[in-house]
């Protein structure tokens, strides 16, 4: 059912226009601009084409099967008729993207409910209103302009707000590296919540990682029994919004539902094993860590450096998020020994081997070594915005050995020239998860040594 | 006694060499580069001339007075002669750059000590060893090429660690916007160590933020007593290193030194006033909001943001650091009203002022009220990276607000474009401090809140 939403072999923009700039005209652009090869019906009273597509007067004038109809109408009421119609032809996917129901109370609430009841009585699943639509590879329906391909990515993010969502569309064909590959705004909830689609990509075999921002939680006790289900198998990264009584203020004025409550939302995340986010930039970060990096048997990290207070910083915010820094194995320190200065040590200080034989040569005879280490899980490596650190990232070099040693890492950058840092976050960014500081790096990482440890629990 | 360090009529380089890339030849050219005016005495007992300056034998043969030696040697027994010389000669400070010392343990530490008593027998003040210098405009004794001019600047970072405050000097020559203008190293701390710096830099006039990285604290109870001090008349920002067990490990093999206990440091830190930095990133950071922003009288907050979802996530983050979000006075929302298309609270929704006239007449017209109003103590302002957003920052029509308010603002970067949030970061970061996330932001701006609250109960 889910399926009609995601891959539509027909679709019907219900309120389509001919006007560039108008909403109407940006979702049949949008259509036309993605990969969808189904079949397009705008819908509207006064046209006759738009962008060389046949309009159609109503959506029950359309000759075939309708998959999904999108609509944005100017009025509620307009909106209600619409999906009566819709209901008539048969329709049983709708996407709502106007706004003005139950967010702005009144009279939108009741609307809203009459969308509920007939979608109830037709068996048709609604998306929003209010909300902004599904930008991915597949089909665009977004009011928001995507002006380029959307790239294919194993992430797919569910958004509470349209506004946000599609400020994430653009970040995501923007940077690919994001690994973002379907965007996905639910606005209202009058009918389609997080649960249809926790489930719905759960069972997706090219989501791999799902991103979700929420304001309110629909039905708590079903989204704790299908998020254990799904986290199980596939990691779920949560940003909870309105959890504390601001937040929760804020939301009420903004998606018009009763907020959600910190200690529950926070025991019923660490319940299922979905990994909070305390940011939307976290919420990308973290997803970008999981859909890049293998997940980790342990929480014991190599911390490689090149400066010693860098190791040192770096160590206590480890501490703080839980990670240990174990010896590595006398037959490591034995095999390293003679490559540097001082005694090798977990951070594993570069510093010391650098100056004896450069810092590529470095990287490629000792970083391998340390990360290998049977006490090691995973790492963070932290890069300085120097000349010689573009190099070995242009050169590839870190990228390999990572790809090699097979387990997970985090790049932190600090210090340095912007020029090189720039370039190291871009290129770098394309195979590893790059963080700008210790802080986020550090606390990403511990996100998936959790959710490794958990894993390897459940596998037990 | 400390301007010596700092602002010296004189200074010899022990260890001067004309061979460029060595150390020796470093400082001499740092110091040729800088503005500074002063006597150049390069000191080796082999060359005639270094970069157009008459080389002497021995800091001895100088004619004329040194007020500062800075010695660059290949041996720590080198080192000692050169101080026991320095006595003779009447030099009154010395900063000693060459590694080799504490931090290596055994003989190390016993050559240290001779530099020690040496100094105290001759009322000689000694920076280091293990120290990489001082970056600043009036001059750079550094052992890392200093190759712009080093910008004037508010801000003084002290590091414990040579080779990252070298590579923060790399940061604060590049990038203007951090108003750190001095950096200094000082090392294993044989003699000069973080209190008498404090004490120096807390009766500066042109240093107004002191930003300082240590990895061990030499002498608590004096810290406490000078910190306590120097913070009710100006911000001091504290990273401290090792404060946990694996950091302290790792603080051990760096500048070996006995590690500082976690309890004890942010006990003290707290008593103090200090503001704890907890990442190299918010020593910076944290440094720039206390440069460039006013103190707050409180901690009532505005929330500006142009979508609903950034400004609940906000709110959530207010909540969780401690600053509130108050309603605006109603002489606010009711002159406000007209501008919106909804009801106006706070977070103050831009996005329903935009759609009725635009993003730069919403800037200009509905965000200097909310600014202004009397129950508003700071703001927090998001911005996307969208093309709009990039003009208002290029017409400075932000910027320019903010100054005319006169109340401090942080601002948070979200979603949007690349190319736009970089030219926004980087034009609206020479005038206010940009983060690029929400925490980042709205931590810096707690720590801002929870300063000026002091100072305020302070001169109560």
């Amino acid at each position: 059912m889910m399926d009609l939403f995601f891959k539509p072999k027909s679709v019907a923009v219900i309120g389509a226009s001919g006007t560039p700039g108008k909403l109407g005209y940006v979702i049949v652009k949008n259509i036309a601009d993605s990969d969808f090869a189904g079949k397009v019906y705008p819908v509207n009273p006064k046209s006759d084409e738009i962008l060389g597509y046949k309009v159609y007067r109503s959506v029950t004038d359309i000759p075939g099967d309708v998959d999904l109809a999108v609509t944005v109408l100017p009025t509620p009421k307009l909106t209600v008729a619409t999906v009566e119609a819709c209901a008539e032809k048969g329709v049983k996917a709708i996407i709502v993207e106007s706004a003005g129901f139950a967010e702005m109370g009144g009279e939108g609430k009741v609307f809203q409910q009459q969308i509920t009841d007939i979608a109830k009585k037709n068996g048709i699943r609604v998306m929003g209103p209010n909300c902004s639509g599904i930008v991915s590879r597949d089909i665009v329906t977004s009011i928001y302009p995507i002006t380029k391909k959307v790239p294919r990515g194993n992430v797919v993010l569910i958004g509470q707000s349209g506004l946000l969502a599609a400020g994430m569309a653009s970040d995501i064909v923007e940077n690919e590296s994001l690994n973002i590959g379907k965007v996905c705004s639910i606005g209202n909830k009058c009918d389609v919540n997080e649960n249809d689609l926790l489930e719905y990509f759960g069972g997706e075999d090219d989501v791999e990682v799902i991103s979700m921002y929420l304001e309110t939680i629909t039905d708590g006790r079903n989204l704790t029994r299908i998020a254990k289900r799904v986290a199980a198998k596939k990691p779920v990264v949560f940003l909870s919004g309105g959890r504390t009584e601001a937040g929760a203020q804020a939301a009420m004025s903004h998606t018009g539902s009763i907020a959600s409550n910190a200690k529950i939302v926070e025991a019923a995340v660490k319940q299922t094993g979905m990994i909070m986010a305390d940011d939307f930039a976290e919420l990308k970060d973290f997803a970008k860590v999981f859909s890049t990096q293998p997940l980790p048997k342990g929480n014991r990290i190599a911390v490689i450096t090149l400066a010693g207070s860098v190791g040192v910083v770096v160590s206590d915010l480890c501490a703080k998020y839980g990670l240990e820094l174990p010896k590595l194995t006398s037959e490591t320190t034995e095999k390293l020994k003679d490559m540097f200065d001082a005694p090798v040590g977990n951070p594993v200080d570069l510093y010391f081997s650098v100056t004896k034989q450069g810092f590529t040569k470095t990287l490629e005879t000792t970083f391998p070594d340390a990360f290998k280490d049977p006490n090691i899980d995973a790492a963070v490596v932290i890069l300085a915005g120097f000349e010689y650190t573009r190099e070995a990232v242009q050169k590839k070099i870190i990228q390999k050995i990572v790809r090699e040693v097979g387990k997970p890492v985090v790049v932190c950058m600090i210090v340095g020239y912007n020029k090189y840092k720039n370039v190291i976050m871009d290129e770098l960014g394309k195979d590893l998860p790059v963080f700008p500081s210790l802080i986020s790096g550090v606390k990403a990482l511990s996100k998936l040594c959790e959710y490794g440890i958990r894993r390897q629990k459940l596998s037990a």
